[in-house]
């Protein structure tokens, strides 16, 4: 499949060498493509292009910029490079401007997924994969046998079904919970203060929420 | 042991009720006495008093009164009556005023149980079980086998530890998280808006948050 990933940091790094392990054909779009010389030496097969490069490539596009620079970023990918497609929305209003613990920049009455959403109506997002650390996303069965749960939230379903099943087929994913429209990312970024907590709490990212039920 | 509870909603009540099954010596704090009139005749053993007669009888004190009131009952409550005890805050500051799903009237940089905590600097306020519903709150085990979790936030070591060697005695409870100070009530109040869009999504409350590590 043809995947394009925005933003090459910790999380873009993970997922794309992860896709093009698994055979896909992946492109991760930077503006700073000297700093992934190096990582895309060691990862074969990971191509390297601008973000609308990338988001052109895509089938399915991934942001995993910062959140505070994600809107910027999805500008530059290009409304018309994403029209229509889905977009895994990934990234976190984290503000760490007040140092650690980070507050959200957007929070309670709002959320940055809908915020993208409403910047590219023409676009399906899907927040996804925003409630857990980068090694996780790709390898549930790193912690807790591979026994808990992600979420999709999103207004379009057909999307939201589609996202599931890529990544049970791709991660192994096997218990995803669909939160309902894309308002329902508030719920899922408002994780992220006990999640930072929790990291603090155990001096490690390898932990997960698991909805028991 | 001797034991105040602050509110006698569905959370004050059903708490109220557990621990005198258990034996203990239970005093339930209300502004409304009359509405408690039937309750009360069902579960023998359970005295109704005025707020300020609830914490000055309970050695630990429980307040479960809405989050929007709790400043204004814990007043009523009395600082005298609560100085030097421990206060498992389980209230949050849900703002139903916009309708469904409610947001929260205090966020992010600042959670009610801080606020709380700097009203009463003379009380040991732990914040805890505010992140499932009520009948799970006194019986653990009625999902998952009482496999997940709970969390303790709190300025005072010693009080967290007891209340949880307590929650574990009285209710069960196996896997409880110190998550620190009180301010990391911030996180765990903001789970709130996840959990209402489970309710929502699965049509019932019977679901835990479990954090599998």
């Amino acid at each position: 499949m043809k995947i394009g990933i925005l933003g090459s940091g910790m999380v873009g790094q993970t997922i794309g060498a992860k896709l093009v392990g698994l055979g896909h054909d992946v492109v991760v779009g930077t503006r700073s493509p000297e700093k992934l010389r190096e990582w895309s030496a060691q990862h074969a097969g990971v191509r390297i292009g601008s973000l609308a490069e990338a988001a052109a490539h895509g089938e399915i596009a991934f942001n995993a910029t910062n959140g505070g620079g994600s809107l910027d970023a999805l500008s530059q990918a290009g409304a018309a490079n994403l029209d229509g497609k889905i977009l895994v929305d990934i990234a976190n209003p984290l503000d760490f401007s007040r140092g650690m613990p980070p507050t959200l920049f957007i929070s309670n009455t709002d959320s940055l997924g809908e915020q993208i959403q409403q910047a590219f109506p023409g676009v399906k997002v899907v927040k996804s994969l925003n409630t857990l650390n980068a090694y996780l996303m790709v390898n549930p069965g790193l912690v807790g046998g591979g026994d808990h749960t992600i979420f999709v939230s999103g207004n379009d379903a057909d999307a939201k079904a589609e996202v599931a099943r890529l990544f049970g087929e791709w991660f192994g994913w096997r218990d995803i919970i669909d939160l309902g429209d894309i308002t329902t990312a508030r719920g899922t970024e408002a994780l992220l203060p006990v999640w930072i907590r929790l990291m603090m709490a155990f001096g490690h990212a390898n932990f997960q929420f698991k909805i028991v039920r």
